[in-house]
C-alpha cells in the first residue's frame, strides 16, 4: 500500500532486495518438502498427498508505511490486506483457501475500528472464497496487519518467476497505473482537483487504490495457456518484471507504446501534473499479472481471458537473453535502459 | 514474551479475550473445509486428502510489548519466535512443517542484527524439523515479528481445548515458573542478585526464558494416551486452564500443593522476594502442556512421557461440572476461587 511519508525519517541502510538476498543465504540448504522457498510470490510446499501442493504467502502492512490510518477506511484496509495476499497466491496459479491475521493495535484504536477492519476482512474472504481461521492480537505503537494466506495448487501446475525463456512474449492483464492515480488524488488538496473527485473516473481511481482485484481465475487461465513465468504487479511493472527477469536469468525488451495505461490515468493527467506512463510503469499496487508465454500461447490466452473474465491481455514486449539487457523501446524505435524503479514496500526504492 | 513496560502508557479499553469474542461474532458462519477456527491454540483445516488435516497458527511479537531489544539477543528472539508457534501446533497434537515470517524493522536496526535473528530462526527450524519458506519485510517504528507455522495432523487426532469432561484428571508436563523466574532475574539490578547469575540454577532460569522448549513429541504421546483437551501454557496455568475450561464448558479443582513448581524458582525465592507458587500459576511463558485425561489414561501417559522423553507428568487436579466453579484447593483442604490471572499478551491482564 502507499507510503505515508514523514513518520519514518531515517531509511535503513539496505534495500529490501539486498536484505532478502542475505536472508536467503542464511536459510539456504535442503529443506524436505519445500518445492519453492523464499524469493517468489509465495512458497510452494508438498501437500499431504502426491499431486497437491500448498501455496503459502505472508504480507505485513504497517501504519505510517503502507497506510495512513487518518485517511484509509478500516473496512477498505481489511479488505485490501486479504486481497494483496490472495494476489500472491494467484500469481503462482494457486487457489486461496485459508487466511490468518496477526494484528498489532496501538492504544488509541477503538473497538469499532477493529470491528470494521474485520468486516472488510470478512468481505474479502467471502469474495475470494477463503476462510479466516486464525490470528493473534498484540499491542504496539503502530497498527500492524500481518496476513498469511494458504492456498492449493496441483503439483507441477504452479507458475514461478523463474521460468521465462528468451523468445517468450511478455503479457500484462488489465490496465496499469490506476492505483497510483488514486494515491495521487488522495495526496492532492481537494481545491486543486476541480470536479475530479466527483467524476466517474476519479471514483474509479480511488476504488482501484482502496479495493484492488486479485486475478485468481485469470492466473489459472494463463497457466493453462502455457505461462512460463508469472508474478503479480505490486510494485510496478518496471521493478517487478525486473525481479522476474533476474529469477529467470533473462533480459527483456518492453515497448513503451504498448504498456496498457489505465484510461482514467490519462484523464487525471489533464488535472494534475502526472506522467501517465510513469504511473503505469512504476506506480505499483495494481495487482494485475505480468506473465511470459511462448508466442503460440498468446492468442489463446488473450481470447480465453476475454471470454471468461472480460479482461484484456496486452503483449508489451519479449524476453531476451540476459546479456541483451533490460530495455525500454520508445515509440520511434530508439532504446534506453528500463530502470527497475517502483514502489519498494520496504521504503527505500 | 515479556512486557517491556513503560513505552505503552495507555492500555486499550478492552482485553484480548473480549476482543476475540467480538471478532468471533464477525467471523461466524459456515466455512468450508474449516474443522476448527479462531479460538484454539491453532486452526484445523482440511488437508488435500481425507485423513490429513493442516494445523495453522500465527503469533505476533512486538518490541516494547513482548521483548526489549536492548536486552534480548537477536538469536534468542528469532529462536523463541519459532518455538512459541511450534508450541501452538504441538498443543493440537500436530507436527510442525513450515514457517513464514513477516518482519517489521525500525530504522536503527543493523543488518547484522537481522542476520543474527534469522540465525536463531534457522536454529529453531532445524531443531524442530520445519522449514522457513516465506516472509515479508517492512519498515516501522517497532521491530515486529509475525510468525505463521503450518503443521499436519491425522484427521480426528488433533486435541482441541474443548473436549474436557467432568471427572477427567488435569495433568501438566515438566515444571512451571522458570521462565517467569528468568524474567525476574533480568529485571533485578545485578548488585541485588549476589551469586545468582553465576549459579547453575540462575543460568537455567534465564535459559528457560530465552530458549523455551516446545513439547511436540510429548503432546503426541498425551494424545495417544487419550487426552480429551490440551493447550500449551503461554500465559500461566491459572489463566490458560481457565480458557480451556471455558471452551469445554466445565470447571476445575486444582490442588495447589501438587502444582509442579520448578526447583530453580524455589532457590530464586531465597534471593528475591518472589512467591514460587504465584510464578508457577501466573508467570507465563513456560510452554509446558496442560491436558485433561480420563483417570485410566494418566498412569500410561506418565510412564510413556518418562520413558520416551524423561519428562515428568504431574496430576494437579480434576475437571468438575461448570457450576462447581474454578477452584484452588489449599494444603489444608480449604478452597478459594482460582483467579484466572496471568500474563495477558495483549497487555491488560
Amino acid at each position: 500500500m502507499e507510503p505515508a511519508g514523514a513518520s519514518h525519517p531515517t531509511p535503513p541502510s539496505f534495500t529490501e532486495d539486498e536484505l532478502i538476498a542475505a536472508i536467503r543465504r542464511v536459510l539456504s540448504g535442503d529443506h524436505p518438502g519445500v518445492v519453492l522457498g523464499v524469493g517468489d510470490d509465495a512458497a510452494l510446499v508438498e501437500g499431504s498427498r502426491p499431486g497437491a501442493e500448498l501455496v503459502l504467502t505472508t504480507d505485513m502492512l504497517v501504519e505510517g508505511v503502507h497506510f495512513d490510518r487518518a485517511v484509509v477506511a478500516p473496512r477498505d484496509l481489511g479488505y485490501k490486506a486479504i486481497v494483496v495476499n490472495v494476489s500472491d497466491v494467484a500469481a503462482m496459479a494457486g487457489s486461496p483457501r485459508y487466511a490468518l491475521l496477526s494484528l498489532g493495535l496501538s492504544p488509541g484504536v477503538e473497538p469499532a475500528w477493529v470491528m470494521e477492519l474485520y468486516g472488510g476482512i470478512r468481505a474479502a474472504c467471502d469474495e475470494y472464497a477463503l476462510s479466516l481461521v486464525g490470528g493473534d492480537l498484540s499491542r504496539g505503537r503502530d497498527v500492524v496487519l500481518a496476513v498469511t494466506v494458504v492456498g492449493a495448487v496441483q503439483s507441477g501446475r504452479a507458475v514461478p518467476r523463474s521460468g521465462a525463456r528468451a523468445g517468450d512474449r511478455i503479457v500484462v492483464t488489465g490496465a496499469l497505473g490506476a492505483a497510483a492515480g488514486g494515491l495521487a488524488l488522495t495526496r492532492t488538496p481537494p481545491a486543486r482537483l476541480g470536479d475530479a473527485l466527483g467524476s466517474d473516473w476519479g471514483r474509479e481511481l480511488l476504488r482501484a487504490l482502496d479495493r484492488p482485484v486479485a486475478r485468481v481465475g485469470e492466473a489459472e487461465t494463463l497457466a493453462q495457456a502455457g505461462a512460463t513465468a508469472m508474478m503479480d504487479l505490486s510494485d510496478g511493472l518496471a521493478l517487478d518484471l525486473h525481479r522476474l527477469c533476474r529469477e529467470s536469468g533473462v533480459g527483456a525488451r518492453v515497448r513503451l507504446a504498448d504498456v496498457p495505461v489505465a484510461p482514467q490515468v490519462r484523464l487525471l493527467a489533464g488535472v494534475l501534473d502526472v506522467d501517465p506512463l510513469a504511473l503505469a510503469l512504476s506506480g505499483g499496487e495494481d495487482y494485475e499479472l505480468v506473465a511470459t508465454l511462448p508466442l503460440d500461447g498468446v492468442a489463446r490466452a488473450r481470447s480465453d481471458l476475454d471470454e471468461r473474465f472480460g479482461v484484456a491481455l496486452t503483449e508489451v514486449g519479449e524476453v531476451v537473453e540476459a546479456e541483451l539487457g533490460y530495455v525500454a523501446v520508445r515509440d520511434d524505435g530508439s532504446e534506453r535502459e528500463l530502470e527497475p524503479r517502483g514502489w519498494d514496500h520496504f521504503g527505500t526504492g
